[in-house]
């Protein structure tokens, strides 16, 4: 089938550019002695974890507990939830428990009582990562903190649970506009939980996991001396953001998404991609004003410079700068969009079309919900 | 089951709330003697669709051919596909065309050609609207260009296409930020299809229908003289746009969705309704710059004059304001959010959890894809 033939808008992911990503992270691991543990919340596919271990399902992080036991349904069996767990999803972690090797992520006592509390209960000892805040001031504890210190402890003495060490994000790396912030950052969460491990160590407790990443950090990191695993997601598809901010070329970019011109006029075109398509991510304003929400290439993935201009529901619009001809856009053309934030577009679809030379080769399906 | 129970996050719907919107619209309709035809892409649940028309599959309009085909499996048989039919589609809306009265929309010659070719070689005579643009630009011929009136013609006498009228939608209204501007806007809308209807039948066509309609102008209008069918679709649920807009209340708005807190510290919490979950629709900030991603509320569905004020893929951060008390906000804690863009935010769900009195006491599932 060629990209003439199937339905629009769909989510497209170029094989080649795939399986490169994957093979280029798995050497940068490799290379830095580190456990490669990719966040699959990005793609939602068990195929492309698959992909990202050489063929084998190896470890994972995962940001849903849908996605945890979908990925355990696929054959995963070391399976990190980065996110802090609270009460109301404890009786169904705990489920997973029994069947894998589900590791969950603490950053405070009340869940840590009532995890701690709730896996003794059922005879279980669940694997712990205590989040570690490294700048991002979204979850995880300061790692300078006297609290860090009592948690850990906290955790370590409890029957129920097994503390097997620290974990951190460096979201705001995101929100850096050089290398060298990158860089920066990247030297800050390794520096956050590396040192928090070695009081922690110093302390008498034993810390077997020191696990950081980013896609930014993971591209311009200087050092991962004591880290032990790293979870990058993004890299395996990239996007307008990550290239723009320099985490990657353009052409790695792997995720597209189909669409249709809909509507041409002299003053714009509309593609049948709209806000649920594509995600309304702003993208990387900051570094270029006018991304739009979205660039949208040729076919053969080229850049047409054009840019999508407005969202709504089921419409992308793309103004059409003074003078462009659009003759190669009548309605019924089509066109790749590459997305502002692919980990946000890929959620909104089903399934993937495999794309290799030119032709869709095989459809992955996605995990959706909660 | 009370709130407390479901899992997070959730997509909630107020049955009180909801039935009352859909009777005043329902109301409005029936005072101005046209015909109702709500928007199901704002909820893309049957089940709403039939409370919107008293319980019967009545004429509703659609955003994607998968809305189309799933509701007429649910029973609904008189549906207009409101996004201008592009040829790759026509092979798939044909399919329907032969087992429900699907009204196709085109506003170029281009797809005209293609339909009319397409259904002709299939003994099909499809029924067709003309878009009009009213002002929104998106999509849509000019009204008073000659282009206009020779499409209508050129339908008109293809023996594949039954013309049937006019259709536009106002979605610049949106952009309003007063009554006045709104009442404006749906004179425009109104004016722009009616004047080319009379056009039209001074020509000797036949212009049945004659259909506007968005939530904020069948809201404010003065007068639908000489409109046939209004298809409104976010009053259903409202929002914090529409709220912030006066198209409602804040008391009117029936979806919200259900989270839990994961973290908590001094500055903030986190909670488990993220990009996702909500959506990244930035809302009424020309009216409300502080409206954030969406408003807190407690489980009773009060504000809690909290506000998202970042929103990551699994996680919505809650900046706190100096000197809140968060002590209602342990993690673990519930919280309802009123989006945005309620549009937006239901298709991020697969199903709504129906709230009354307090208690869960149905599950409707959501149409999702294209």
């Amino acid at each position: 089938m060629t990209l003439a033939e199937p339905p629009t808008p769909s989510a497209l992911v170029d094989l080649g550019l795939l399986l490169r990503n994957a093979d280029r992270m798995r050497a940068v691991a490799a290379g830095a002695g580190v456990v490669l543990r990719p966040h699959v919340k990005t793609h939602k596919s068990p195929r492309i974890a698959r992909i990202q271990h050489a063929g084998r399902p190896g470890p994972i992080t995962v940001s849903t507990l849908a996605e945890a036991e979908a990925f355990a349904a696929a054959g995963f069996e070391d399976i990190t939830y980065a996110v802090p767990i609270e009460p109301g999803k404890i009786v169904r972690a705990l489920l997973l428990c029994r069947k894998i090797r589900l590791t969950l992520d603490l950053d405070g006592p009340e869940a840590a009582g009532a995890l701690a509390c709730a896996a003794a209960k059922e005879s279980l000892r669940v694997p712990v990562l205590l989040e570690v805040d490294c700048g991002d001031h979204r979850c995880g504890v300061e790692p300078e903190s006297a609290e860090s210190v009592e948690l850990a402890r906290r955790v370590a003495d409890s029957s129920g649970l097994d503390f097997r060490g620290l974990l951190t994000h460096a979201g705001h790396s995101y929100a850096a506009t050089s290398k060298e912030s990158v860089r920066r950052i990247a030297g800050e969460e390794r520096t956050a939980v590396v040192s928090l491990a070695e009081r922690l160590r110093a302390g008498g407790l034993e810390v077997s996991t020191v696990s950081v990443g980013s896609t930014p950090t993971m591209t311009h990191f200087e050092s991962l001396d004591g880290v032990t695993e790293i979870r990058p997601g993004n890299y395996v598809f990239f996007d307008a953001f990550q290239a723009s901010h320099g985490s990657c070329a353009w052409e790695d970019c792997a995720m597209t998404v189909l669409s249709a011109v809909v509507h041409r006029s002299e003053e714009r075109i509309v593609l049948d991609a709209g806000a649920i398509a594509l995600s309304k991510d702003e993208g990387p304003r900051d570094l270029d004003p006018s991304c739009g929400f979205g660039r949208v290439l040729d076919l053969e993935g080229s850049d047409t410079g054009l840019r999508i201009s407005k969202l709504t529901q089921e419409h992308g619009e793309v103004a059409l700068p003074s003078g462009f001809d659009a003759s190669r856009f009548p309605p019924g053309a089509r066109v790749r969009i590459l997305p502002n934030h692919s980990c946000l577009t890929a959620a909104q679809h089903a399934e993937y079309l495999v794309l290799e030379g030119g032709e869709i080769v095989d459809r992955w399906p996605t995990i959706r919900g909660w």
